[in-house]
């Protein structure tokens, strides 16, 4: 087998057998096909695609080229979820405590946020204490006595698509569908769960802007984790305006908490509430929605959250919930916002220290925006729409600016926007 | 400005700035653009092309890379040819005494053979004495005072497209039209010549295998060669056949020859008296083919060549004319040679010993094959084909094998077949 002639067959349309994909990895990893070779790859996939079947085995590959973590000990009780990012997402915070509540198991790994978009790990980290980096047999004895267990990615999950990705990133070659799908389920199948929700985003706040795309995705990744063993489904849910009020780590930690108490907005809840059932359908079979919501009514979900965050050394009592410098951003006329771009509202709340422009960077937990308005409400002239709250006041100047790119007022408002555009089982 | 962006660019189809292209280039010499950015915009640029604008300033740069010969002290005289690659191909051996018996200046640059073509340097070192490496002031000296110099590329002559060329060698990026095209274009920029003629080989035994394809490139260099400032013409020539009889460097010397001396075969006689008139009439102007005739008719072009061989060192006296070991491939049915291919051809001379499989293989100079039929041919079974000659009697079988691949016999012919296609000016 030749690295060459395996690009030219991919160049020309035709798709690669289970051994050149096989061939490929391991050897990408090994350092006999270089990155030249992998990049030229990279590029005619994007033009030329892959089907599901190579992609299934370029997921697998992946997958098996580092650790896989063994949850057997759970059985079919395990149950993942995946958001492709999106900004103000702090639904696994909700649903995980939500699904363990009601019998199923949440032993999962999260990543950090990167541009404007959020990480789960970072909002955790925004409760003192909280322990991100768990060994192994901590992480399954946590799993045992509360349900949960959240931590941080493992350096060795997945590997090849680690190298691959870092690749893809300064080749111009992330946009390629196949790829996506691979690269996110790669690291789902290695984390070893036997049921999976991927939430596929979409809008100007995520990765795929349309809907036409973020259908595709979940197709995608829907057909490889079958193809894969697991039983997983995909639910495609709106990412043009920003999830809920709060974009910010501890912010974000805050309204979840809210939602599992019975409060916060209405359209975070509606997530959560759809994402959960879905989880749980998986797990047991059946209709979850009206257990999932008793859970949260009757304070269960609460309480395990509250566990599962203790048991991690988290402690909720100490969080700072204010920066030093609040900033309000005030209506200069009447009118409905129109629209309320997510990925600029996420960049502005970057700006503010609440994310990161490249994975070194450091963050301010406390930092970030609380919306007071969203997209279809009505503003008179001189109400408040946002609050921008930081440590760092020469900040603020330039995230306001960001921050009123990001909306438009207009005299009328006609909403054809859905929060969930369909679920691809 | 940055490579991502770049690179993202072309992958959407947009057409790079001279900037852009000046950027790409110098950085990717410098190494700041590394080889796995240059796989990526070389495969994007498969897939998107480049338009003609680009192509040449990506031509101009790459040339501007290392060395561009001075050849100003030979005015508007000085007059190149290339050959985009054949089997047979002695024309180069041919023209160069023609034109320069007839005032034009040939100062030039030639490359060895690889797998199953040959090259000019090859060919001419098997003149015992022949010097393919003057320093430079020899070489003016020899054109100066024959109108012939002929050696060896120089290691620095256009060096960034010797680099990226490697690298498009082994990420299948190589049969990009724009990226042949300003390969070849780039390294006749640098060599000088104010007048150029391309011969671009179209069929089984070229690059380019279809008609369509050959008049693509042809149009191509052309367009660059005029943006770079040059009197430029392309002739699309068959190399569906071998061109004249003999294959293998020595054997093909002695074709020259006999071609200089009025004898030799008719393709190869033609293709050289309409290079050598297209050559001329970018240099002085007007019909040359009669005057063409006449120098050879003359033996002033015999002469010529004699002249510029013993100038550069080389004794004919001495040559070797002969290997060891012949073969004669036998008809073994009547009938017509419907084709012959020239690819195929090529290989079983290669496997003879007269070419290299890669770079740094050693040649046998004596070695090759000459065919005594060609296509169109009526052949009684028993008649001679072909005499496959080399030292290494332990590949005659393997050769016979490929050659007997090469041909085909049928009970009709009817040709369709023209010799020279079209010129491009």
């Amino acid at each position: 087998m030749n690295i060459t002639e395996i690009i030219n067959k991919k160049k020309h349309g035709s798709s690669l057998t289970d051994d050149e994909i096989y061939y490929v990895i391991t050897n990408y990893i090994s350092g006999e096909v270089t990155d030249y070779h992998m990049s030229a790859l990279a590029m005619a996939i994007f033009f030329q695609g892959m089907d599901d079947k190579e992609t299934a085995t370029l997921t697998n590959v992946m997958a098996q080229s580092g650790d896989q973590l063994d949850l057997s000990e759970f059985g079919n009780l395990t149950v993942d979820k995946h958001s492709t990012g999106g900004v103000g997402d702090k639904t696994s915070l909700i649903v995980a405590p939500i699904v363990a509540s009601l019998g199923a198991k949440v032993a999962k790994m999260s990543g950090r946020g990167l541009g404007h978009t959020g990480g789960t790990i970072d909002k955790l980290e925004s409760i003192p204490g909280y322990n991100t980096s768990l060994d192994f047999e901590s992480f399954l004895d946590t799993v045992r006595t509360t349900g949960i267990a959240l931590v941080g990615s493992s350096k060795n999950l997945a590997p090849a698509d680690k190298k691959l990705y870092a690749l893809r990133d300064v080749t111009a070659t992330v946009d390629s569908l196949p790829l996506i799908a691979s690269s996110v389920m790669s690291k789902k199948i290695a984390a070893g769960a036997k049921n999976i929700v991927i939430d596929v985003k979409c809008g100007s706040g995520a990765f795929m802007k349309t809907a036409d795309d973020a259908v595709k995705l979940a197709k995608t990744v829907v057909s490889i984790g079958k193809m894969c063993g697991r039983n997983i489904s995909a639910m495609i849910t709106d990412m043009d305006t920003p999830l809920g009020y709060a974009i910010g780590n501890s912010l974000e930690v805050f309204e979840a908490i809210d939602i599992l108490k019975g409060k916060g907005p209405e359209d975070l809840k509606k997530i959560c509430i759809k994402l959960s059932s879905e989880m749980l359908s998986l797990v047991f079979g059946g209709d979850w929605e009206e257990r999932v919501i008793k859970s949260l009514d009757s304070g269960n979900a609460l309480d395990t959250f509250y566990t599962w965050i203790k048991a991690q050394g988290g402690q909720l009592e100490k969080m700072c919930c204010n920066a030093e410098h609040h900033y309000e951003i005030v209506a200069q006329t009447d009118g409905f916002i129109s629209s309320m771009n997510a990925e600029l509202i996420g960049k502005a709340a970057m700006i503010l220290g609440a994310g990161r422009t490249k994975v070194t960077d450091s963050i301010d937990h406390s930092a970030g925006i609380i919306l007071k308005r969203k997209t279809g409400d009505f503003l008179s002239k001189g109400d408040v729409i946002a609050e921008l709250i930081t440590n760092k006041r020469n900040t603020l100047k330039h995230a306001e600016i960001a921050f009123n790119e990001a909306f438009q007022i207009s005299d009328h408002y006609q909403s054809d926007k859905k929060l969930i555009y369909d679920i691809i089982r």
